[in-house]
């Protein structure tokens, strides 16, 4: 994969600029110290770094794959000289304050960088920057001996982290773990228990890993309420901060997947020599909470792979098309001695283009928009405003993360389309993209698990004024829309999307209400589908509006073509993707609920 | 993979005796000799060698792969026995009349044996199936001697067949090839060129290998009028049949694929050594015409694999449902002591398991339809019937091709996600099914290939009257629906969804006519995919009709569920399901043209 194909620069430049205004975030105290070129230049590192350093192991590392021999796991081997210059290069913690050891950049722009540093190369990241949700959550919830002994190795990269969570038997349904805790004389607590898919659980990367354990205090009320997190060393680390005795936890062995070869997937038992130790982090039963602080993380995280996976294999399937010669322009399609044309001149190869570039700039500036909610939320105009941003970005978490993890996929699939023949082979990497994009669907959570999560938790979140809040801010754009010849047109149709947005939120919270609860759960992957698609609505109509607004101002001429594209992207979406989601929309109302009521036994089989 | 979730022979006995009445057909005297007794038998000898001698291999010829050495091909060792079992068997000519080697049987019959042969094993069946289209070819255009020498040996599996006609250069645009062939004083032609993606092009399962091979006689006319067919033994083949020489065509290598590991992906040689002989098949410079006798069958073949792996894993999926206890009832979801239940109760996995069974269920009554129709077309009731019979197959293959490779992909994505975590393992064999499954939409035509011929060649076919009678023929079930209680409710909707394919058809065949051909052929495969749902509504929808009578006229009472389904099935895709393709209507009728008009910079990168 050349360099051209990771993260479209000049498209994180227009999310940034044109679309978020990052350098407006400056004007606050917090960021007063930043400017668009220190902005920029944070990217072009990023960015060097990642096309120097991690892309040539994307190929390899899937082909080397991870090692396991008798409890030791092996990473493949081309991700070491990366993970020192990662580590040296202090990339995990650009957001964090200074003081805890980070750059405190906007997370606006630790996100631009992040889609370089994640997207990259998944596999490498899932060792470099797990340790990041650990030592957030031990930075909120740690005492300040645990910050002094974990957070900031953490931070640097010195050591890794994971999240030993599933089990087993406890995968979705996290309140059935049976991972034990009982307390020792010396504040410590002894582990018992096996862990299931635990990404990077070992690796000879680093001199430590910390995990943090979900476990059951004995005689902790039953379920969720009963979870507390415990920070358990591969290697016990002393009072003074030195590292001790190999804790008694290891890998028993790592799982063979579909993709992302190179990320060591691993089972995990503590305990088996009865010597397994762990520190309480937090309060006791009170590891849920503790542990969304990572969960979140990790689905914006997951959201974020999803569209760079789909993001390099648009980039890839175009650059395919314009150079790949094959078939007749179709006026001349009955004419043999018509010379042949690129692909990208065929109309379905376009459709299909267009397709995926609607996703990947939508998804793109979903992504960074709740990175810029999260800088609100920091910056704090009100408490207020402060708050409302807060919870935008929790409304907008499980949204991000499965309709990314979906719609991600489905560019990869239609990336191997467009190279026919050739995408189906090994040769090309979009068979490798599309084979480790698949998870983004299924770990932190399916897809049925964040629709719940939307469905259950956010949707009537303050009485649903959070979601009243979002669709009044899509009104917003839809306003702006209205003052500009080139995006009017499209303002009746995303008017229409906002009202009936809101009727679909309305029938799913009707029908919660009266208890019609399996009718509702039947769509509720269907409504976060809806909700994605409205969001792609209105980040393609915020990218034309600012497009329009930068063309009539007078752009350069060269990018002239880039603001017509964002147009015309919206345009299409409105045309040809828009009817279909409010067809969606119209079966959701519908409120169907055959699915519900479908004898078991009338499934066959 | 256990044998339960090879094919569903429940269902496979619903569409053929209750929805399409196999029974009927013995009353022709070409089938006289048939009874139901002796379709079910033919179907049980096929599921029995399936289930013991394909299945096994399944995951095992994917694990052990084909081996290349120097121009040698060894596929998995393990598909040597099956393959000795699969000729004896006498597998592969079912449906040809005796006098060739055949069985006989109606296509309708074989259809469903084939679901078994092709479905079990479909790296296997690329070996042992392929030469049935070359068999055919020779069948329809070769002298009596080439019959003599080719076919039998052909049908009986005694030797393989291939199809050379992708060049590296010329894939899907196949005028565009560079093979050559020149005349020998002997009557045979020397032949020189490269090929590709050849499936099967070397093994040593067979004794020889016949390859019929498209090239250019020196002089010929341009594009695909100056393309003929030759044959190509591997090993030449003298007067009297006897085996001579190897021939001068190797392998020059395989691919490494994403899936189909146990299938042999050749890149062929020909004429290196300036000793290539051939045979020229029919006349010169009608190969096309000639080859589509095979490419057809190979896209009804694809069609029925796309649909054999969606089938095998909504069966793997629905068991895994009903077995895997994780989470607890909705109504008990906040009580931590409720016991977990078996996943399916869980409304979204419901939903997912319905919208599978769905496509699955469509998709076979679909390709089982389009065998009744080849039956018809044999027995010609009359010569008009008999004409109509065979260009609805033409009309609807390549939406059977392309639909059942898009929507069987989706299944099988689907049924990954069914499985949570488990799904991404090699060890759980849907992730294998989905890898197999891709290749579905591309070889053979992709999708946009198929949707070109779907609009270019087979809507307008006899002014439009063959989509007329296709249309004419739905209308049929919606009022035999609105005849029943049970089916009435979905009337209206089935009536306006016929209506409304009405317009999209006119809508496009506007578009070419108006010569907006780009605007047109960006529509097509949203048109053919609109196209395939509305097939699966009639098919869904004539299952019900057929499942509600039986209801009615009284069925076992262990059968109750399986008929409930059959309804609950059409109710779900109506209410669910169908929406979304009005909303897919409503795009396409508005021919949006931004694809065409978008400028290429326009796309970024």
């Amino acid at each position: 994969m050349a360099a051209q194909y990771v993260a479209d620069r000049r498209d994180i430049d227009f999310v940034l600029f044109d679309q978020f205004d990052a350098e407006s975030l400056t004007h606050h105290p917090i960021y007063a110290d930043f400017n668009r070129k220190t902005f920029e230049m944070v990217i072009n590192e990023a960015r060097k770094f990642a096309l120097k350093e991690l892309l040539p192991t994307y190929g390899l590392g899937d082909r080397q794959g991870v090692q396991f021999d008798r409890g030791t796991v092996t990473p493949p081997e081309c991700f070491r000289r990366p993970f020192e210059l990662f580590r040296e290069g202090e990339w995990l913690a650009l957001s964090e304050e200074p003081e805890v050891g980070g750059q405190g950049l906007p997370f606006l722009v630790s996100n631009a960088a992040g889609e370089y540093l994640i997207g990259t190369n998944f596999a490498f990241s899932s060792y470099a920057m797990l340790g990041h949700g650990a030592g957030k959550m031990i930075e909120r919830y740690g005492t300040e001996h645990q910050k002094d002994l974990f957070m900031k190795k953490l931070y640097s990269g010195e050591w890794t982290g994971t999240m030993l969570l599933t089990e087993p038997d406890a995968g979705s349904d996290v309140g059935a773990l049976t991972t034990s805790a009982t307390p020792n004389d010396d504040g410590t607590w002894s582990i018992y228990g096996t862990k299931a898919f635990i990404t990077s659980g070992d690796h000879d990367l680093t001199d430590n890993i910390i995990h943090p354990v979900l476990a059951r205090i004995e005689g902790a009320p039953a379920g969720t309420k009963g979870i507390s997190i415990f920070l358990v060393p591969k290697i016990w680390v002393n009072e003074d901060g030195s590292l001790g005795e190999p804790n008694d936890i290891v890998c028993t062995g790592i799982e063979e997947k579909m993709g992302l070869h190179g990320s060591a997937t691993c089972s995990m038992s503590l305990g088996s020599k009865g010597t397994c130790r762990g520190l309480l982090l937090g309060e006791a039963n009170k590891g849920m909470r503790i542990m969304f602080t990572m969960m979140n993380e990790a689905r914006l995280g997951v959201g974020i792979q999803a569209f760079s996976h789909a993001s390099a294999a648009y980039l890839l399937a175009l650059e395919y098309a314009r150079t790949r010669k094959q078939g007749r322009a179709v006026e001349e399609a009955l004419d043999p001695t018509a010379p042949s044309v690129p692909i990208i001149d065929h109309p379905d190869v376009r459709r299909m283009l267009l397709e995926m570039k609607c996703c990947v700039d939508g998804m793109r500036s979903f992504a960074y928009y709740i990175a810029l909610l999260m800088d609100h939320h920091r910056m704090g105009a009100s408490p207020d405003d402060q708050e409302m941003a807060d919870d935008l970005v929790g409304l907008l978490t499980p949204v991000l993360k499965a309709y990314n993890g979906i719609k991600g996929y489905d560019v990869c699939t239609k990336a191997i389309q467009v190279y026919g023949g050739a995408g189906y082979l090994r040769d090309y990497t979009v068979e490798q993209i599309s084979r480790d994009c698949k998870i983004a669907s299924i770990y932190e959570g399916t897809d049925g698990i964040q629709a719940m999560d939307l469905l259950a938790r956010k949707l009537g979140m303050k009485k649903g004024q959070v979601f009243m809040e979002l669709l009044a801010r899509m009104n917003r754009t839809v306003e702006e829309a209205a003052e500009l010849d080139a995006t009017r047109p499209l303002t009746e149709g995303a008017s229409k999307l906002v009202s009936r947005l809101g009727d679909c939120a309305m029938a799913m919270g009707k029908s919660l209400l009266e208890g019609n609860l399996r009718t509702a759960f039947a769509h509720s992957v269907p409504f976060l589908e809806i909700m994605g698609d409205a969001v792609m609505a209105w980040m393609l109509l915020w990218r034309a509006v600012a497009a329009a607004r930068t063309l009539k101002s007078g752009a350069k001429k060269k990018d002239i073509p880039f603001y017509n594209g964002q147009i015309k992207g919206a345009e299409f979406f409105f045309s040809n993707l828009l009817p279909v989601t409010m067809g969606k929309m119209e079966a959701l109302t519908a409120l169907g609920d055959a699915a519900v009521t479908m004898e078991d036994k009338g499934f066959g089989g």
